[in-house]
């Protein structure tokens, strides 16, 4: 039995209660939100990993993609990606390779993974086709369901499937025109794929194959956001939308199974547009978890996507977006390396936290006040320790140190800390 | 004739007519904000630079502050982080410089910046006391209208000023209490001579002679909030509200006598405290621009408060706020280097530049449409120039390119723009 049907028959699960006992509060809420699907407990019964909830009244999650690309595929380098992601933070990880042999990929991270693991099942279908030298346009709806149930087997606890990107919603995206068209890769491949071969998307005529699959493994699905917007000017418009009313039905039908959803969500947004996309989200999608891509409120600064994510990110999740997945400084540019997974990381986990202030979380200004003391007892070692980025903190804070050993370089002895406390020699 | 007095006439200065060619708007909208105290042109008569205008229905500016301190005092350093504030899009800067001979410093560097440059001046009489082997305790009034002439003077446009830290405002502050007490040096510094000498805030006190001091250069007041918070738990508290009350009247005063006038704001804030401060900034201070040092949306950030305060910045400056003051990786950590300093500036601008297209600043999403074209014709020549810091977005494109010269290696073949074309080999 999955987290919901469990929870619905008020039986307390260990994962339930772990969930419960990291956030702090009652069991009996968490099981609530499982059992309205507000809440998701992304878990493979087949794999034993630490439980982590999203969602409804739970702070904020982040994510880490990893994967090779066809241009780099490299085992150690994706594993130490894995480790990186972890020990900075990461609540899921997910793998997105698409270059080399993805089962033994897949398989090395989901062993090294404590953490759930999503994938996106139809980068595989897409990556075998070409490596056996065959169109990805002739991968039948059985090949995508046939991966789909191995990633179950192999124990991935979450998956991203393109479900609403259907021969409605791209013809809704068309009529209206688009500056960057479909940004996503699992919307453009499946896209493609119906437009070439006249046919509706398989994950959406077939819905119910898939439930029944997910439901075997209480595998979560991620429907995904195939036609979200890639640049501002595209956001929010009538294909986005049109794929978001879809995948309100569609979560309707897979919760009614017993299966976990999650909803994901743009991408490029402009951030007055950003709170009526989560409230958007939670009206048509019944109030399941959502889990945005970003979103980045500009366009123009590749390098530095990172931080227009945590601009967007910050205000989704205090909006009520309820999972981050982190944007790296390669955006747009290149292969993330594992040095842009650490920073990736441990900037969304800033954006989650600001937001969890922002939404009075219990205890979550905790750590901001044993900061604020700290700095107020020019207390050094439990600043630094304090910091979301001991590591960090420290290399800067030793790299130019102050002749006095109780403040810093930028004020020395004019510290206004110091000064306020009448202790500064001035 | 100052600004204010001229537009109060009726006459078009050539500073006018720059900022409403740079800002794409009729000159008689600047007259019209500069006339109402809405809109500041820092610009210090007796010297030359490049008018930039502040406030109302403007694009929002950044300002890097400079300056070195007791534990680093190298002037080519200081004009290094000069040349890099300017090359990476500062507005303005400061120089906020506390060791060595701050005359020869600020000489060299008002030499260097046709930017509007800014001090405070109250660091002067502090190092400089200090310097003689004296106290700071022991400076009096008249030395402290003195510096302020001095920096008038020599051609400095804007001038920081702690007027609203009163007898009253600290002891309203100190009547609550808080965590982290005052956390502004020149806040520290005023209160703490106040203390120690049992007198009113000289620039309280004599205002009068403050404002005259400016109206003789036009010299822009930025009025300070040396009672900001130093941590999200001691945001928008009594004393800060006290000081911010104290500020309007000033400014209504200061404004009336033809002189500029912006207000500074905090500091720490959580996210959901932001608009409001915003608001009654401009509630109390007539509609005066607004310069934020921040927000901070979190505490627990060193190495990371470039980020921080972009997401708080973003916030405060789409609700309305005209100003950002820039925050670098060193902050609460070091003095910052040039290196510290591009990074700042260009977190910042984009921090404005987010809050632009978010008020529907008019072509404030022309180059994000410029970008988006070029990611759609994957135009990597257009996309790397399109960059807010095309070297860094083209070091890292370049660091792991694809195979295959029109993609990147993220996703390589399988980028989904050239899927959506039809145009990959898949």
């Amino acid at each position: 039995m999955g987290q919901i049907e469990q929870a619905r028959k008020g039986t307390i699960t260990p994962e339930a209660q772990a969930v419960a006992a990291f956030e702090g509060v009652g069991v009996g809420m968490i099981m609530d939100g499982v059992a309205r699907g507000a809440i998701v407990i992304p878990r493979n019964m087949g794999r034993a990993t630490s439980p982590v909830g999203i969602g409804e009244g739970l702070s904020v999650k982040v994510n880490a993609n990893i994967g090779t690309s066809r241009d780099r595929v490299d085992i150690s380098e994706e594993t130490s990606k894995l480790r990186a992601a972890l020990e900075s933070g990461a609540h899921t990880v997910m793998d997105l390779s698409t270059g080399g042999d993805l089962a033994n990929i897949r398989r090395a991270i989901l062993d090294d993974c404590p953490a759930p693991l999503g994938t996106v099942p139809i980068y595989q279908v897409a990556t075998e086709a070409i490596a056996l030298g065959k169109s990805f346009l002739d991968s039948t709806p059985d090949d995508w369901f046939r991966v789909i149930e191995e990633h179950g087997r192999e124990g991935v606890d979450f998956i991203t499937v393109h479900c609403g990107v259907t021969r409605d919603s791209v013809r809704t995206l068309r009529e209206q025109g688009r500056e960057l068209d479909i940004v996503s890769r699992g919307g453009a491949l499946t896209a493609h794929w119906m437009d070439e071969r006249g046919e509706e998307n398989p994950l959406f005529a077939r819905f119910d194959r898939l439930v029944e699959i997910a439901r075997q493994f209480d595998m979560t699905l991620s429907l995904g956001d195939g036609l979200r917007p890639g640049c501002l000017a595209d956001a929010t418009d009538r294909g986005q939308l049109a794929e978001l009313i879809t995948l309100g039905s569609l979560q309707a039908r897979a919760f009614a199974a017993g299966v976990q959803v999650m909803i994901e969500g743009p991408g490029h947004v402009p951030m007055d547009q950003i709170e009526a996309n989560v409230w958007l989200e939670k009206r048509l999608c019944h109030g399941a978890p959502f889990y945005v891509l970003g979103p980045l409120v500009t366009d123009i600064a590749p390098g530095y996507d990172h931080i227009t994510s945590a601009i967007g990110g910050a205000l989704a999740a205090w909006a009520g977006a309820d999972f981050i997945c982190y944007v790296t400084p390669s955006e747009h540019l290149r292969l993330p390396t594992a040095e842009d997974v650490r920073t990736g990381v441990i900037t969304a986990r800033i954006a989650a936290h600001a937001a969890d202030i922002a939404r009075h979380r219990p205890a979550s200004l905790e750590r901001d006040l044993k900061m604020a003391r700290a700095r107020k007892n020019l207390d050094w070692k439990t600043q630094i320790e304090t910091s979301i980025d001991p590591q960090l903190a420290r290399s800067i804070h030793e790299s130019l140190p102050s002749h006095d050993s109780d403040v810093c370089s930028m004020c020395g002895e004019l510290c206004a800390i110091k000064i306020a406390q009448k202790k500064a020699k001035i």
